[in-house]
C-alpha cells in the first residue's frame, strides 16, 4: 500500500527525465487539460454547441472524472511530500494550498448544480469557471515560471513605469475632457470615459471609436500621444530586459534539477 | 513651542523609517491626495455627481480643511528647515518655493470664489485645478523622482530623437497633404491638419478618421508608416536603456538615505 | 563533358567573390525570381493584367523556359556535390532535397494543366503557387539565412513569450466575450470572435471593428490591452537583441567564406 | 577685400563657440529656416492664408532676399575653402556641392516664375519646394548628423531587417488577397491593394478601412499581425541601440571639435 501510494505520487508530480511513465502521465494531463480549454473556446460558437453536443458532453463528464480521480489520488498521496507529512492535518494543509485549491475549483463547477438549487443564469457562468481548469497548467509549465521569474524581478522597474503611465493617462485624459466635454458629449461624457480614449491612444490600440475632433483637443491629443506612447513602451521594454538576463542565467546554468528547477551544484538561492 | 515645532516639521517631511507617526502622517496625506484626483475624476460622471453630490461636497470640504491646515503648519515650521531658517525671509522664500506654490494652489480654487467676484463658468474651470492636487503626490512619490532622473539623464538622446521625429512628421504630412488635398479636401484641409493623420501614424495610433485614399497617396503613407515607426519607438527605447541603467545603480548602491535618496557613504553628486 | 558539367555547377551555385561570371548568373536569377514575384503582384491589378496580358504571358514563359533549364541543368550537375555523387542515387537524393523541391514546385503549376484536365477555378488557384518562387531567393539571400539563425538561437525565449502571450489572450478574450456577450452579440459572439478583438487589441493594431462597449467591458479590456501590450511586445525585444548578439559576432569574424557563410579560421561548429 | 571675404566665409561656416557674431549668424539662419518652414505649413490653413496674405509674401520676399545674398555671398567666399581654392573652377565645383545645390533650391521656385512662362497649377506645386529650405538645417542640425550616423553604422542590420518584412508583407499580403478577394471585392481587390492592409497591420497602424472579414482571412490575418509585429519592430530596436552605441561613444569622447564634430585629440577616422 505504501509502496503504490508512493508511486501515484511520483506519477502525478512532475516527472523525472529518466521516469516514462510519470512523464507520460504529465504528457497526458497537460494535452487534458488543454484540450479542456480548448472546448471551452469552441462550445461558445453556436453551430459547433448544438451539432457537436454529445461529444462536448461526453469529453465533460470524462475530463471531470479524470480531474476528481487525480484530485482524490493528490489528497490521499500527499503525505509522501514531508511538508505534508501528518495523515490528517497535513491532508488539510495540501487541500488549502494553492494548487490543490486550483484543482478543487476545476471540478467543483460540475459537481455544485448537483447538490445546490442553482438557477439556469447561475448555470451558465459557472460555465466559464471552467476556464480555470487553464490555472492547472501552470504545473507544468516552464514558460509560466520563467515568466512569473521575470516579472518578480522587474517588480520595482514595472511599478514606477505603471505609476508614470497611470498619471500620464489621468492628466492626458482628464485635459482631453475639458477641452472636448463640449464638443463630443457622448464621447467625453466623463473623465472615465475619456480614460477610455486614453487607453486606446497611450497603448497605440487607436480603435476609432473616441478620438478629438476641435483643433485644441487635437493638439493636446497629438502630445498626451507622442509623449505617451514612450510610457506605456516602458514595461515592454523592461520585461524584454529582464527576460533576456533570466535565460542568459539558465543558459550559464545549464545543470538545473528537471525536477524543482534550482541548480544542482549551487546551493545560493535564487 | 519650539519642539512641537520641531515635531510638527518631522511630521509633515518625507519620514525616517523608524518614526512612525510620521510615516502615518505621509501615508494618511497620501492617501488623502490620490482620493481627491478619483473624487475629480468621478464628480465628472453625472449620475455619480448628482446622487452623491453631498458626499463630494463633504469630501471637498474636509480635503481642503486638511490641506490648509498642512499648509500653514508647514509655513509655520518651514525654519527648521535651514534653508528657511529666518522667521520672515525664510517663510517668504519658502512660500515661493515649488513644494509650497503647488500645496497653495491646491487649496486656492475653494476660496477664490469667497473673496472674488466669479461667474458661473469660471467656477467651473476651478474645479479642474484641483487637479492640481495631484502634484502635491510628487513630494512622497519615488517613482516620480526616478522617473525625472532618467529623464534628465537621457535628455541629450531624446532631444535628438524627438528632432528627428519631428522633421519626418512635417515632411511626411506636407507630403500628404500635397497628395490627398485634392481627393479629401475635408480631412487633408491643410498641413495642420495632414499632421493630425501624421500623428496617428507615425505613433501608430491609427483611429482611422484620416488616412489617405489615392493609389499615391497610400505608398506614401506607406513609406512614412514604415520608415516613421522606427523613429517614434525611438524615445520608448532611450528611455527604457536609461530606465535599466538607473535601477542597476540602485541596485548596487542600497544603502540609501530614505530620507533624502541619496547614498550614505559616497558623497559624489547625482 | 566533365568538365562543362562541372562549370555550370559552379556557375549555378552561389558565387565565389572572384568568379564573376558566375557572380552574373547568380544576380540574373535573382533579379528574374524578384521579378517573377512582382508580375505575380501586378498581375491581381485588373485594369494592368487585361492591358499588358501579351507582355506578362511573354513573361511567364520566358521564367519557366530558364527555371526549367535551370532545374534540368541542377539535376544534372549535382552529382559534383559530393553529397549526390552517385549517378542515380545522388540525384534522386538530390531531387528529394528541400531547395530542388522548391524548384521544381516553381515550374510545377504552369506545366500541370498541360497534362491533367483541371477546372478553371483549379489554374486560378494554381497562379498563385508562382508566389513559390520566392521561396527560390532563399538560396541566394544572406538576409534570411541571419534571420533563421536569429529565430533558431532565440527559440527558447520566444517560445515562452508566445506561450504566455498565448494563455493571456485567451484569458482576456474569454472575459470579454462573457461581458459584452449580451451588449453584442454579433461581434462577441463566440471566444473565437472574441479572440480576433484580442488579436487587434493585444497587437495594438485596433482596426476598430470590434471593441467593448458596456463600462465593465471597456475596464476590463482597457487592463487587458495595458497588460497584454508589454506581453506582445516582448518577442520583438528578443528578436531585436537576438540581431543585435549576431551582427556583432559577424562583425568580430569578418573572414567568413563567401561561399557557405562560415568562418574561416575557425572550425567551431555555430 | 580678401580679408573681408574671408571674415564673411567664417561668419556663413558653422561657428567656433568663441566667435559670437559667427553663433549669431548661425542662428539667425537656422530661425528664419525654421519660421520659413513654420510659414509653409501655416499658408496651407485657408483662413490664415487669406487674412494674412501680406504678412506671408512680405515674409517669403525677405526670406528670399535673405537666402539669395547667402548664396552669392557662399558661391563669393568658397574659395576659403582649400578644396574651392581655384576662382573659377573652385566655385563650379562648389556651385555643383549637396549644400549649395540645395540652397539654390531654396531660392530658384521664387525667381523660376519671372523667366519662365509657367501654368497656374505649376506655380501652386512651386510652393511645396520651399519645403526644401528645411534641407538647408542640415548644415546646423547637430541631431540631424547623429541620426545620420547611427543609420550609417546599422545599415547591414537595417537592410536584413527590412527584406524580411517586405518578404512578410508581401506574402501576408498575397495571402489575405486569396482568402478575402472573394468576400471583399472592392478592399482586396489585388495585391497591391493587399499590400496596403498589410502595411496597415504589421505597422499596428490599424486604420479600420481595411480588414478581413471571413474566418479563414481572421485567422490568417491574426497570425500574420502576431508574426509580422515582432518583425517590423526589428528596426526600431536596431535604431534604438545603434543609438545608445553612438551617445555613449560622444560621452566618452567629450572633447569633440565644435567646428567639425571630429574629435580633437584621436586622429582615427569614424
Amino acid at each position: 500500500m505504501k509502496r503504490i501510494q508512493q508511486r501515484i505520487f511520483e506519477l502525478l508530480e512532475v516527472a523525472h527525465p529518466d521516469d516514462t511513465s510519470s512523464r507520460v502521465t504529465d504528457l497526458f494531463l497537460f494535452v487534458l487539460i488543454a484540450l479542456n480549454v480548448l472546448a471551452v473556446i469552441l462550445e461558445t460558437v453556436e453551430d459547433l454547441s448544438t451539432q457537436c453536443a454529445p461529444i462536448f458532453l461526453f469529453f465533460e463528464v470524462f475530463s471531470v472524472a479524470v480531474f476528481s480521480v487525480e484530485y482524490v489520488l493528490r489528497l490521499w498521496t500527499c503525505t509522501q511530500d514531508e511538508r505534508y507529512a501528518h495523515p490528517i492535518l497535513g491532508r488539510l494543509k495540501f487541500a488549502g494550498s494553492w494548487p490543490a485549491i486550483v484543482d478543487l475549483l476545476a471540478i467543483l463547477p460540475f459537481y455544485l448544480p448537483m447538490f445546490l438549487a442553482i438557477d439556469l443564469r447561475m448555470i451558465r457562468a459557472l460555465r466559464f469557471f471552467r476556464l480555470l481548469r487553464f490555472l492547472k497548467l501552470s504545473r507544468y509549465s516552464e514558460s509560466m515560471r520563467i515568466f512569473g521569474k521575470v516579472l518578480r524581478s522587474e517588480r520595482a522597474e514595472l511599478l514606477v513605469a505603471l505609476f508614470v503611465a497611470g498619471v500620464l493617462l489621468i492628466i492626458g485624459s482628464s485635459f482631453l475632457y475639458i477641452v472636448e466635454h463640449d464638443a463630443q458629449p457622448e464621447v467625453f461624457s466623463s473623465i472615465p470615459s475619456a480614460m477610455w480614449w486614453g487607453v486606446a491612444t497611450l497603448t497605440t490600440v487607436g480603435y476609432g471609436d473616441a478620438y478629438p475632433i476641435t483643433p485644441l483637443g487635437r493638439f493636446l491629443g497629438a502630445i498626451v500621444a507622442i509623449m505617451g506612447v514612450g510610457m506605456f513602451a516602458l514595461p515592454a521594454g523592461i520585461l524584454a530586459s529582464g527576460f533576456a538576463r533570466e535565460m542568459d542565467k539558465r543558459r550559464e546554468e545549464p545543470e538545473a534539477c528537471p525536477h524543482c528547477g534550482k541548480p544542482l551544484e549551487s546551493a545560493e538561492a535564487d
